[in-house]
């Protein structure tokens, strides 16, 4: 069977689960996960309809011009109401719809279906996307090994006075040289007290002696995320610096450590949070553990305390403690990683043994 | 009256034309647009309920840290139930819902509403908006001042071999340091046949002799959108190509001379197509005359050949004709308008006089 029937099928055993008879998926990430067809419809409606038995049918603006879809396709124009269009293929009963179908397009759809009635239903496309199959796991791993390789390019980069902007626009032509088509999120540099922000922006403040630098970064390649953070040091590192630097590690190490089939995502959480809580930190440590990624690099599923579904084998998704003291410093060591049923696979293989740069 | 307060009252008087007894709006630039408070909510709930007699209640979640907003405001946080938080506001009868409000808030609220009719609401907001303000209209002016001194720095910095990418990265610069947030779309610079393809992507290829040069281009600055085309020549142009580019030329300038307060949009843009077809070009100019714009570059509303709305003062909007000839050239010439009683304002001040760069 192929990849994208392979999905389709996975998602009809989901909808069979939570008696949906009929789902309508409008998230193009998700139409391009289930039949390879990638189109940005911008105010324009790209619809994709799964029957719980069988059937499928792609709804296509003409202007999408996508020629031979492989799938049974229904094109309307800019002309078209699109309620008239949809709504022949709509049964009697319960339909999932996407969790963004916008209201200009599901009021009148459903206001021409009276005998049905609509529900979340992406839910069946989420559980599914996050498990990654093999294909994916390889445009993961291939994304990731490419973050590594700008990772040090960027190590190797940093020198006195340099601005983090000049950081960030220097791993732009780094992942453009790989080929990449962009950031899978705005890259994020910070020199000493900026890092004590999780998501400071990058702007003109220089490198000195003595600062720490923590870079989160990730690329987009072939449509598939990556995301890394490497806390480094500049030239010196005080005894404070190397203490919560070590902190964090060890709590990401003790984490990625617990991680396999089965394991509840609270647990995970809890290991790297309760070693930096024993500490005295605890405090200091402001976010969830991990999310999702995939496609999208925030995708539905987090590793936090309030999450107790259990980690399965092909979940992918980052183990990023960090320690952030305001004014003083910030410090995140993030990686991510594939679940086994044995353990996880580690993505990123830049070193998160204490690095102080600039020494040589 | 407040700038804020008055636009709530516009939109208050088409939701009673309308019939509608409540209003809620998502649209973070709508919100903008009647609080002068703007939030990117990401997945997260952000909304403003107005009711058609009096009063109006913001959603926000704590996240936000909005501090004071001036207007009754009922906070939540990621662990509430939106139905819970929204229900409690909202009446029997119609609802009128944001055109872009998604599934995962909308089904929920009506769920817990059984006694509520929802119904596109958001063209109560669209028609206000495109009736721009004094203080819009100064803002777009100042957009478009800047637009047209980046396009002179552009058709100065034009010489033999440069790509069309490093003009956009170079047009990139220029907006920066007259203190733009960024790009109101990305850039189109397109040489020779490239042009003929109107959303042309900038690439690797580069400037020649006898190339038509088209520069599609706007910046967003203080919120408010430019959007302005010039097509110049390099070194040479022929015959041919002057011909077609004063056909454009023309038909652009006869639809401007005819826009003012009461005319139809579709006569206006038949102004400009019935000139270029009866040179017999009428084929290759494939798309509307214009569209609406403001805080976005592209606004509800357009000037084509099936919108027989009367143009209305204050309406701002593009007059963009081009002809199209695949494998040869493409030609384009567009200025923003404003509408007024007996006329209209153009925005642009870039000459549309034939242009033959590289010469001297």
């Amino acid at each position: 069977m192929d990849q994208h029937k392979e999905r389709i099928e996975r998602v009809r055993a989901k909808m069979k689960d939570a008696g949906l008879g009929q789902l309508i998926v409008t998230d193009p990430l998700g139409i391009y996960y289930l039949t390879g067809i990638y189109v940005v419809p911008f105010e324009r409606f790209w619809a994709f309809l799964i029957n719980a038995d069988s059937g499928e049918k792609l709804f296509a603006n003409l202007l999408f011009a996508l020629g031979e879809t492989g799938f049974d396709t229904d094109t309307h124009t800019d002309n078209d109401d699109i309620a008239d269009v949809v709504a022949p293929y709509i049964r009697p009963g319960v339909l999932g719809v996407d969790k963004n179908m916008p209201a200009r397009f599901l009021l009148p759809v459903m206001d021409a279906c009276k005998d049905t009635r609509a529900v979340l239903g992406s839910d069946c496309v989420d559980s599914v996307r996050a498990i990654k199959d093999e294909e994916e796991k390889r445009l993961m791993r291939r994304a990731s090994e490419i973050n590594d390789a700008c990772m040090e390019k960027l190590a190797a980069y940093f020198r006195d006075g340099v601005t983090e902007r000049e950081c960030t626009d220097y791993l732009d032509k780094c992942y453009d040289e790989y080929g990449c088509e962009g950031l899978a999120f705005d890259s994020i540099v910070s020199f000493g007290a900026n890092a004590a922000d999780p998501h400071h922006e990058p702007d003109d403040t220089v490198l000195r002696e003595g600062d720490c630098i923590v870079v989160d970064i990730g690329c987009k390649k072939d449509r598939y995320c990556s995301d890394m953070t490497r806390t480094f040091f500049w030239k010196t590192a005080s005894d404070h610096q190397i203490a919560i630097y070590n902190l964090v590690r060890e709590a990401n190490e003790r984490a990625e450590a617990m991680v396999r089939s089965g394991v509840r995502l609270c647990d995970i959480d809890a290991a790297a949070r309760d070693h930096i809580a024993a500490a005295g930190y605890g405090e200091y440590f402001t976010h969830r553990l991990g999310h999702f990624i995939g496609m999208e690099d925030h995708e539905k599923g987090d590793v936090s305390s309030v999450n107790p579904a259990p980690a399965e084998t092909g979940m992918v998704f980052s183990i990023e403690p960090g320690v952030y003291l305001p004014g003083d410093l910030g410090v995140r060591v993030e990686d991510l990683v594939i679940v086994t049923d044995t353990g996880c696979e580690i993505l990123n293989h830049v070193s998160k043994e204490l690095r102080i740069l600039g020494r040589d």
